[in-house]
């Protein structure tokens, strides 16, 4: 929707579901590197997680592709008519959301299943994140500089996130892979909301959207957002890292319910050795 | 050819394609979890499948080339005359259909002689792709807008496909890449009909083949059909699945063909270990 | 040089080189499916192959570069004079011939000192390659279309050529990638002769340089070449198999320079184990 | 800055760094080689050659920024006034400084904590070199012809090296893929001194910045630098290697500090029996 809240809106999830990824990846990784070799399996909690954001990802896309249909000046659910398509741009819209609804149907049914590869719920959200771009890309053509400018911009963050989530289907529990795609959602998100204060200003500003130091200033700044969405993943790595370390030595009953208690002991000092050795 | 037949046989076949690398595949990933660890080697029957498709992909490849040669108004296997090129549109198709039987006879010979390394098959298919997205490629240029936008989109489904299959070379028993590779087939084949009915549509509607809005729809459009090809793929899966699984349990006899029996119950055991743990 | 000769002469030694690295690969894929597992080290008459193939590849460079330099028309080692650069084409075939020198000190380098890592002389090679499509590359600007195309189609085979070969880099002995690289040197060997024949043709036949009708052809004719090129790989490469077979059925004394004698029952009858089981 | 000096600077820089990071994988590779194969912890002495790298860059970083904003007719920290932007160009600088510096907190937070993983520092690195040539790329649009190509070219030596070093993150402990990422940052140095002399050339030569046959030297230029680039860090790298076993063989007191005395004997005995071997 061309105005500041259809920028702002798909933005605020974006950058949520950045921060949840974030949390749920050091969670995981910190599961990992507190196991003894031989144990792979991630306790039912991350079952649990992942149940969410797969519903999640369904009820926002359902919701997403409701108010794009039946907003006032939607489509409501028509085509096409005499006069030709009625609405593309929501149409689009729709088609995104429905990509991001099937990645959550993909990640449920990942989890719930032993038979489905776990590689399947990444495959999902790679997909939704390519049809997203590969929409966003024809939709920028015959545009103003600036406003083309801006979006292929913020091409870069959907296809750069879509592209490491696929190489996370081969390259599993690779933590850096998995915080840069926590970081391009991030950065998406607060692109969006740039992409909204610029062609949207709602202190009215207006910008003129065929100069050329407009367009550098916008490409410096983008940088900018990655610099901050950097930042953003490794403070919250570090607040969830800290909180779950400070936690499972205070009360270790938590953790009973996460890993067997009688391989604990061996997995503390296998770790303990290792850092005396390196 | 340019008329809506010249669209649908070559539609139908990579949707026929598409399915029966599907079932293919999953059959060969049902037998492949279910076996016990050490052994790898796959059942003759799985051999007599290969030489089946192959030898159809080298029918069907000789089918075609005859087909685009000696139609009525084909080029009769002239390639040159007094007035220039005969006909390059059929010379260039009949290039295409020849990378498929090559991929064909590839397929045979890395099912007959285990010297042939095994990824010599995949290679070949991949590499059919890649010709017929090369020589598509360029056949679009100095078209109307439409008509070289449907196309492109063509294009993405050929090399998604060829690209994913190259991979399979290096990668091998990914289900998930297996089944993309067979996904990108289906939608090939559809988006195939979907060009037949906008450019030579049977029921003699005329698309406007420069207005943008049109190219909007189309490119929206064929995130459809690569919606509707992965529902098609998931769901052929699971009803191959559930038929090999049921039929495993009523009558085991089949399987003794199959695989040792002697070795049957120690991975029936594994399994149901593996999934107690997990 | 900007006549037949010009085109032929690297056409033949790229030809040749294919032939050879076919012939290479196929000897060292038969010698390592005949080794024991435990064993890795190639016998020393690949060493041989190696220095051979280096020095000639210097070889061919310095003649290279010389003859470009100091033929009749050539810039004799000047490169700038009052009225600007001296004859840049000669210069620019100078520094891909240079390349090609470096390629081959490379391989010398990594076949006599065991520090230099293995895959050295593939990045050499790969680089070579690089080097000379990104000079074709910028080559091809402002000229007429079937000879600006006629070129493109040859960075085909040149970039196909290098990114396999920088693959061999980290997927090391797979058979398949040897092979395809070696098709690449074969295809683009054969189109070197193709644009001599085109642009040059020594039968005096002129091609209507800016019809759209000869880019078609000629875009077909490409993937004709590389039909014929995986015909000559895969013929060539039977040929040397059977050859090889043959020779070491016949007489195994040959071999006995090749591999320990004391080995040789054990991989025999290792072999013969595998193919029972397989 | 646009003069020689604003070129000639960051040239140094990327020389400098280019050598040293060919010496600190030479000896890494040295120590690897050395190592009973047991053993993978690096000896203290690379981690504090770590901290003395990220600590340069995060310095260097500091200096090139408050040069960049504070320099007689920098921006001065002031980023819009009525006039528009000011000084988009240092700003735009500045940015490149920054992610440099923030790979050089990567590198000491990667070296300094067990947590953190190895490749962070790699990807820091990557990164910086991506977010440079991602803010070169749209630096060079509406320039003369020679200017803008010659900035292209320096692209092909920035993505190349985060293309590689970004590779390093999956594919540990490759020597050619480490070597090559220092050369392509020697390249980049040598190139910057390249477009110093060419766009601002101290000796008052002036370019015809529109002329083709520049742009023709140009690039085969670039191609002469590659090869020096390569001959340089062949060069360092035997050089250092020399010297270290040098060293390591007079006085071998010194290695005490770095590896296990009681592991040395068995290490130097496989060494032997490996290089007798192949």
């Amino acid at each position: 929707m061309a105005n500041f809240g259809g920028h702002a809106i798909p933005g605020s999830f974006f950058l949520l579901y950045g921060f949840w990824l974030t949390v749920k990846y050091v969670l995981q990784h910190y599961w990992r590197t507190n196991q003894p070799k031989g144990r792979q399996t991630l306790p039912p909690i991350f079952k649990r997680l992942d149940y969410i954001e797969g519903g999640f990802q369904i009820f926002a896309a359902f919701i997403g592709i409701m108010v794009e249909q039946f907003v006032v000046d939607g489509p409501h659910a028509h085509l096409y008519n005499d006069g030709g398509w009625i609405k593309l741009m929501n149409w689009q819209h729709s088609t995104m959301y429905l990509f991001f609804g099937i990645s959550g149907i993909a990640l449920i049914l990942s989890t719930k299943f032993q038979l489905v590869p776990r590689g399947v719920g990444r495959f999902g959200l790679s997909l939704a994140l390519f049809v997203e771009g590969f929409l966003f890309y024809y939709h920028v053509h015959n545009r103003p500089l600036l406003d083309a400018h801006i979006h292929t911009l913020l091409l870069v963050a959907v296809f750069g996130g879509s592209a490491s989530i696929m190489l996370e289907m081969f390259i599993r529990d690779n933590i850096i892979l998995e915080l840069f795609g926590s970081c391009m959602f991030i950065l998406q998100g607060s692109w969006f909301y740039q992409i909204g204060f610029v062609l949207y200003s709602p202190s009215g500003v207006e910008w003129n959207l065929t100069e050329h130091a407009n367009v550098m200033f916008v490409t410096m700044c983008f940088c900018w957002h990655l610099a901050v969405a950097l930042l953003l993943v490794t403070s919250t790595a570090v607040v969830v890292w800290l909180t779950v370390v400070q936690f499972s030595a205070r009360g270790r009953d938590i953790e009973i319910g996460m890993r067997n208690t009688s391989s604990e002991l061996t997995s503390q000092k296998a770790l303990l050795q290792e850092s005396d050795e390196e």
